[in-house]
């Protein structure tokens, strides 16, 4: 199945949810990748890509990799095996080198193409679709970036199949987000499915993407109602950044902050107890977190305003409107939020 | 003077040759300049500039600075003064400063805005227009960088006081060169001028820039007719190479450039004598240098297949088709550019 992502100014691309097609480039293509993926899949990969010429640079994995020095290192591998503006890199991996490649990309000779195929769950339902590429720095996550479009996006749920189940519910969680954000029915749908490799996930990638797709046509450069997409966000970067980027993966730590989101809803009256619940509910179907020890409300009340998402020390909340709409609330009184950061203690 | 820059997008925008106006912003603003400038000049531009905050980073001067830890610099500085997303930086000096501050600014927090007030000759009439942004690395000239367009250009030939004579005429060059590509008229007008910082500069500057903006505007992103403004930045770019960036000013490489590709452009009946040796007394006007010692001519033209403007091994010359008008060659045999370049031997 095809999802088209449009977009202003040709930069509109396809989504091809399926077996990984033959590929065929006339022009040097440089995959990026690492170790992990390399090594249980690039035999699949090369069997089905023709290029001019084809390089693959294999990086460290991790978050804490995601850092401008890797992307130098991709860079210098760019320009020894002389690519030129015509030549394509290929993001083969999870969101890290999805962000990575993209990024490297934007900047190597002032933007090259780049396709993606993303190897995780998350990075399947969430990191490939939006443009949104960039790294980490000591200041926090993504905080240096571009916005810069894939030219395609393959999805092939074989790659699945070696995912670590950390890794596959952390991918379930962005799902999750989407239908609490935009779909009742995808919700309902998500409550009596059993998500797993080899059976509807496939569908769940669809709806998710298809919901993800329609906000960023809409609003490419987040000026408006992609912040949406951050529901649980806001919190999840300072559970993140507090626990290091090491204790949670980064869709477990949105869980924990949907719980924190639905927790400021149910206070503010925008949902009850019954929906707030389902939702809880459905995090825990997947043994996704969903409590997180708060030391310091305060601090992690501080820790919001180093986000980007803030803007002129305005706190913006991405708040379930009942289960398949939103609230977006930027000035909720700093005690209702202190409050509800002490339940987590 | 104003002239508007247009560009798809909400990327339009304008230049303003004239005293600098007062500028007020309702955001934080950081300046980048570097000491030469900011000793000359800061006083003046803080009596014309108001904001919420203004910070200021002073990075060093020159083309061997204008690198990735540079901009790495400048991004910290950002982070510290917890620039956000509606922040403003403002390019504070001559091309080097330009090119920086633009690249920081589309890659912090990826993409926020930024303005020019340029205050060499040479980026008053080519780095400020364009949205060209970028850096050096060890493997050439601005290879890593963005498209990213400033907000606004301020051009106040007040700043061209304190210029040296060496960057002063640097920067005729590049309006010889845009007099050569595109306007006969413009030519003879500067044959009889007689440019200095206080005279008849700011009309040779608006042409210039008008010429430049009519080229970026059909084309931003270097598809086809903006190849043009490459015109003598081809050899420009091996001579600047060859000699580490540090014999030449950028504007002078160009003139000797110019130069190389008049012999050409003679060898291929593009232009005849005559023609040639007007553009080399114009150049020599302004003591700009018009010969360069090629040790080794087969070294010098492998040099042509690393610069980035060459794709796929096929090297594009600009040419001049008298004077006035240009040609775009990107077959020319090697033994004739060969034999060209044996004549600077």
């Amino acid at each position: 199945m095809n999802i088209n992502i449009n977009l202003d100014n040709n930069k509109s691309y396809e989504i091809l949810i399926d077996k990984l097609p033959e590929l065929s480039f006339d022009k040097k293509v440089l995959i990026v990748t690492n170790p992990k993926v390399s090594g249980f899949h690039i035999k699949y990969l090369m069997d089905r890509l023709k290029a001019k010429e084809i390089y693959i640079v294999t990086v460290p994995d991790g978050e804490n990799h995601k850092n401008m020095q890797t992307i130098e290192f991709i860079l210098d591998r760019c320009f020894e095996h002389k690519l030129d503006r015509k030549s394509l890199l290929v993001a083969f991996g999870g969101g890290v080198i999805g962000d990575m490649t993209g990024f490297a990309a934007s900047i190597y000779q002032r933007g090259i193409e780049f396709i993606q195929i993303p190897t995780t769950l998350l990075s399947q339902v969430d990191a490939s679709v939006g443009g949104k590429t960039g790294v980490n720095n000591r200041f926090g996550k993504n905080l240096v970036g571009a916005f810069h479009q894939p030219n395609a996006v393959y999805i092939d749920t074989y790659f699945l199949k070696t995912l670590p189940v950390r890794d596959f519910v952390s991918g379930i969680a962005e799902i999750i987000k989407m239908a609490v954000m935009f779909d009742k029915d995808f919700f309902e749908w998500l409550e009596n499915a059993d998500l797993s490799y080899d059976s509807n996930v496939k569908y769940a990638i669809k709806r998710a993407i298809e919901l993800k797709a329609e906000v960023v046509s809409q609003d490419e450069r987040e000026a408006g109602v992609r912040a949406v997409l951050n529901y649980g966000h806001t919190f999840a970067h300072v559970v993140e950044n507090f626990t290091n980027y090491e204790k949670f993966f980064h869709g477990e730590a949105v869980s924990i902050g949907m719980v924190m989101a639905n927790e400021l809803a149910l206070a503010l009256h925008l949902i009850d107890e019954v929906e707030s619940k389902k939702i809880i509910a459905l995090l825990k179907k997947y043994n996704l977190p969903v409590s997180f020890k708060v030391e310091d409300a305060e601090k992690f009340y501080e820790a919001f305003l180093l986000d980007k998402k803030s803007s002129d020390s305005k706190i913006k909340f991405i708040l379930p409107n009942s289960i398949g709409s939103y609230s977006i609330k930027d000035s909720i009184d700093k005690k209702i939020i202190l409050t509800i950061l002490e339940k987590f203690s």
